[in-house]
């Protein structure tokens, strides 16, 4: 009855297939490999306590009030500190909360984007990026990846060829790709912003989630232009729960960015900014970003090993230095968005390729998330997985 | 230099009045009636810090990690089992969980509104409303209200001239005006939205707290047709800084919702929601909503006394029946915005009334809110606010 009055753009939504299948993980004995979910065995359950328990005796009244919309100062300030011992200078007033990286997606485009406008992302991307922009109806231009992230080469003719209002780039353990965008290019990203006056937007949810290799400095930290804005989370390193995020993003964007915050929510919630900073204060990451690069180092090994085991002949997948994903490319005859209910028959799950791909194709491809499962099901699940091809 | 670059929706974007008021209230010595906080001293806070300790002791896990769209389903079962007691009947799935009220006006104006789309607003109305709307490029068409709210016998030929996608009313203790919409024009509303079609918003942030009369029943009790949306919150009634607002929507409407806010941030704080869960389960609200009731009722009426002592002759106002604000429309000479700047330099605030008028006009009026000053303060205030004119 409503639906024929609704604005254009509902037309364009689609249920997440991510979010679907985080319901289908509610599935008895399903081994899921879908999702995004931290391995809940890294929460910090008891500090949260003790941290909630600190806020609410010491400053309950000012946790349970209305707050700014930029979010709780001195988290902020925390935040400040903390990106720059990875080369990001920015100052309190250039750090937006968000609820999650979704929302800094969300009022990103909101700000940037009108109906039609180019979004220039790699190929795949984010799936939810991908829903956060199709919602202001953008159009999507995409570039190609290979095992050392997003071929830079080809940014300057994109970029002049589509005029996009921004770039979308995710240049550590790519989701879903896995792959991580070398120095090399990350300094000539920056190149090339300077050069065409792009906007790029560097989204850095698992960058403290290296197991191999030698970190690499984010392109935010090479911008001497404000032409980046960076995006950071606190949902891989500490919990998603408490969901949020944070846009750090020249003067001018910002205060677009505040106002549309305000109209879309007015504030997040001021005691969960306050148990984070609490938490954080008492250096929690230092203890929880080891803990949680053992766990999933050893999952992501063990994932791998597994793949190697007993993926078809012809298959080839990355091996991520971090993050949370393995991408999976296999032989043309596989559909994997035609296997996946083969797949969920055999009580294992994994997000087919289609998904991340704005403009169609990746029929072949799968995302396969190692935080989530537990050691001993790494195997078991993988091999199930075989099983349907 | 990214200004000129950006959406055209960021040109209509204009910094929250009552957001920046808000920032003004740190101003020391200064007594603040603008703003719609509530009184700090209603906090439970030391149930929010068993609660809290209570869902982290024995769901820790549940409450740090990821979880549905929709928001927790035990919570969603209470509201559906509070609001049958309004007479409201909807099921679980017809309750969607929000960050505050504010992000359900964003996520309905995502759903049914293109750039260039009417909405029928009271005038005055929301603020926040107004700004939410705004940033979907709508066009507003407006309807007086008097002392009995909205003049719902001009509704038909409103709805029939502008098409609008919705309307939007607050009818218990209007923001900003204190009035109610009587009985009988409730029931004019269901019957002339069964006539024309239209979609109705009812937004009842205050409904619960009724000082002096008769408790009215919502809108949305008489709607046996599926024509409204019904709109609630935590902030008046528990506390404004969990975020937590409900939408309560058609089957076809909410599948577009949770779609719309998939992709602004996926998901709420789980945590937030098990806490407010659990002071819910344990009956707080009914401590809760009598002892607010007590205290604001008090400073109702002592800012009304104040009123008839201090303010100049020619002067009328609104004797609200509940709620948190009083409407006061004074002599044509008075401008509130230009009595603004003098009034904080007096120490005092309120919030202009041109705000909350989406086509212009209210330039003489003037929303004072009763429940975030103490007693004592009320009067004092209301003398320096007398002072200006």
């Amino acid at each position: 009855m409503w639906t024929e009055r609704m604005a254009k753009r509902t037309n364009l939504f689609e249920s997440s297939v991510v979010r679907e299948l985080l319901k289908l993980t509610a599935k008895k004995d399903l081994i899921s490999f879908a999702g995004g979910l931290p391995g809940p065995e890294t929460f910090p359950v008891e500090e949260f306590r003790e941290a909630s328990n600190k806020v609410l005796k010491d400053n309950g009244i000012q946790a349970l009030q209305y707050t700014i919309t930029e979010g709780y100062p001195p988290l902020r300030e925390f935040l400040a500190s903390y990106l720059s011992k990875k080369g990001i200078k920015c100052s309190v007033k250039n750090i937006l909360l968000t609820n999650g990286s979704q929302q800094a997606l969300d009022l990103i485009a909101k700000v940037m984007c009108d109906p039609g406008d180019y979004i220039l992302l790699e190929e795949p991307s984010y799936l939810g990026a991908i829903q956060a922009f199709t919602a202001y109806e953008t159009k999507f231009a995409t570039i190609p990846i290979d095992k050392n992230g997003t071929l830079t080469n080809l940014l300057e003719e994109k970029i002049n060829k589509y005029n996009p209002k921004f770039v979308y780039l995710l240049p550590n353990f790519h989701n879903p790709a896995g792959v991580t965008l070398s120095l090399d290019r990350r300094k000539e990203v920056i190149e090339v912003a300077n050069k065409t006056g792009a906007l790029i937007i560097e989204d850095d949810p698992y960058g403290d989630l290296r197991y191999t290799g030698e970190s690499l400095s984010p392109i935010k930290s090479f911008d001497t232009n404000e032409n980046v804005i960076y995006l950071g989370t606190f949902s891989k390193i500490l919990s998603p729960g408490v969901r949020i995020g944070w846009i750090v993003a020249p003067d001018s964007i910002m205060i677009k960015l505040v106002e549309a915050k305000q109209g879309t929510d007015l504030c997040s919630s001021p005691f969960i900014h306050m148990v984070v900073y609490e938490l954080c204060r008492n250096n929690i990451l230092e203890t929880q970003i080891p803990k949680i690069k053992k766990i999933y180092g050893e999952r992501c090994k063990l994932m791998l090993d597994a793949i190697a085991k007993y993926f078809p002949e012809g298959s080839d997948w990355t091996k991520p230095e971090g993050g949370l994903f393995i991408w999976a490319q296999l032989q043309e005859k596989y559909n994997t968005k035609e296997l996946f209910t083969k797949a969920i028959e055999k009580n294992v799950a994994y997000v087919p390729g289609f998904c991340f791909y704005a403009n169609g194709g990746g029929e072949s491809t799968m995302r396969l998330n190692f935080s989530n499962a537990q050691n001993d099901m790494i195997e078991v699940g993988i091999k199930r997985l075989s099983e349907i091809f």
